[in-house]
């Protein structure tokens, strides 16, 4: 397996739409900024809290050359290239190959269902053969409470054995913390990103790469001081702090509650937009989440983003 | 309500592929002026059954143009216009409406889960509203075994008040006969279609519009048939023979085995090819099913499809 660059807090990196529906690419830009300048290594966009599926391909492909072209290092970018349809992974995974991009995250495709393990090979098997690029780093995405179809223990190990330069690593949003040990027992050397920072210190303790969270939308500095600091004596400590953060924000519907949080603490509410299907916290909930966050002292304990957004 | 042409047996038209894998329009054409030929009342192109959702957005505007340009009636057409993302069903929909398709049949957005039926309304109403067309036919697609996600009763209810004009009836792929039943007793003149045959005469005695069923890929003579005949002596019996040709089906995985079928009465394997993540059937099973249908009967008893196909 070749080196692979991704390690530490990746963020699945919100979407701001317009009043009209429209992806904002000027405030997508300057989030993207602000998050690398938080600590973040590296930039999950187009994952499912970026609300990807609900863009279409063109909107996506518009989006990555925004930011490349805005300044954002394509290395520190691992965008989302899952689809349906065959034809449209490759043309993403291809585009963010010609931008030079670190990586792509793979969603299964997610129609069909049941769909046998031999199927989702073929399907990532003809993605990377298309691709043809020696360039082309995959990260398996494996959430199946929302895809459905997930990346079985002995799938990831088949296409590791297939495609040992192209297939490098997974993001782990089962929620299921007795899969990604065993996907980090099973496959050492492959880089195993947890998709919440709930199971950060346990999965570094195993061999993990880092994580890949939602919640860094809001959160890059305690969560990257947690990984900083995994092997010291505040490690539990800090494991602690960022997992208050992650049960206080799911307690709500995450996307919209993000965007609000984001929303609140930038000062700039055209934040709480989502595209439909997803719909807007309302006020009433709005109000509830940001007082349960200065309840666990989030916006006292993390001045920098509210510095950061001014 | 307007009045609504699509009735009868209408057929979720495979799609065949070449054998590098791309959609192969001349055989889709030919497929679908024999399915007409054999007495379809439409043709619900671009649906679970056709893989639709392995294509790109632009193969499947391509198959639709082809299919024009080739001679197919627009108004037999009901293409599939759904999507995750509003602007790939919008774009979708307004071709076809472009083209004079008689409808379109919409899924609802299937990644996000769950999704509340206020999301899924705005979804839809942002179709509509973007496609705005007094031309536009919606039938609602509704199928949880695979999308997951799904049109509630309720829901129905909303989207046929909100777009009287609009949205004029419903597949449902439930496999549910008392979701069935339910939307025939709460929506009287909304155009139901069950996905299966197997309901069709119960749906018809309730005011159902027809079915939109998978097997009449292989069996429209039979199914259709029955339709001519719901109110005559001989409707239970033409029922059972159909239910036994789709229970004979249902035994395989549905869409390769329908490929296979088909591959076998038009003496063209080609067209037993699905694109991944579907696989093929085996020969081994493929053999089965032949024999299987062979022991009800099927063969001989719908010779018109092996005349057409010679």
């Amino acid at each position: 397996m070749t080196a692979q660059p991704f390690h530490g807090v990746l963020v699945p990196v919100l979407t701001p739409f317009t009043a009209s529906g429209e992806p904002d690419a000027a405030r997508f830009l300057s989030f993207c900024r602000w998050l690398l300048d938080q600590g973040a290594n590296g930039l999950a966009i187009f994952g499912t809290t970026s609300e990807a599926n609900s863009m279409s391909l063109g909107e996506r492909m518009a989006l990555l050359d925004h930011l490349v072209e805005g300044g954002i290092p394509a290395e520190k970018l691992m965008p989302g290239a899952g689809a349906c349809a065959i034809p449209d992974a490759v043309a993403m995974a291809r585009h963010a190959v010609d931008h030079g991009c670190g990586g792509v995250l793979l969603l299964p495709p997610f129609y069909y269902k049941p769909v046998a393990d031999d199927g989702i090979l073929a399907f990532v098997s003809a993605v990377i053969d298309q691709v043809r690029s020696a360039a082309l780093r995959v990260y398996l995405y494996h959430i199946p409470p929302v895809a459905v179809v997930g990346y079985s223990l002995d799938l990831v190990g088949r296409l590791i054995e297939a495609y040992p330069q192209n297939v490098v690593g997974l993001k782990d949003s089962s929620g299921d913390w007795s899969n990604t040990a065993a996907l980090l027992d099973r496959y050492p050397g492959f880089a195993v990103f947890p998709g919440s920072e709930v199971f950060l210190l346990e999965a570094l303790r195993k061999g993990g790469a880092g994580c890949i969270t939602a919640t860094g939308n809001v959160n890059v500095p305690g969560i990257a001081k947690l990984y900083a600091n995994w092997q010291g004596p505040q490690a539990d400590a800090l494991q602690g702090a960022a997992t208050t953060v992650r049960k206080t924000m799911q307690a709500y519907p995450m996307v919209p509650a993000l965007k609000r949080v984001v929303a609140h603490f930038h000062n700039d509410p055209a934040w709480a937009a989502v595209r439909p299907p997803m719909e807007p916290l309302d006020e009433v909930r709005s109000r509830a989440l940001i007082a349960d966050l200065a309840k666990i002292g989030f916006a006292l304990g993390e001045p920098r983003q509210r510095a950061a957004a001014e």
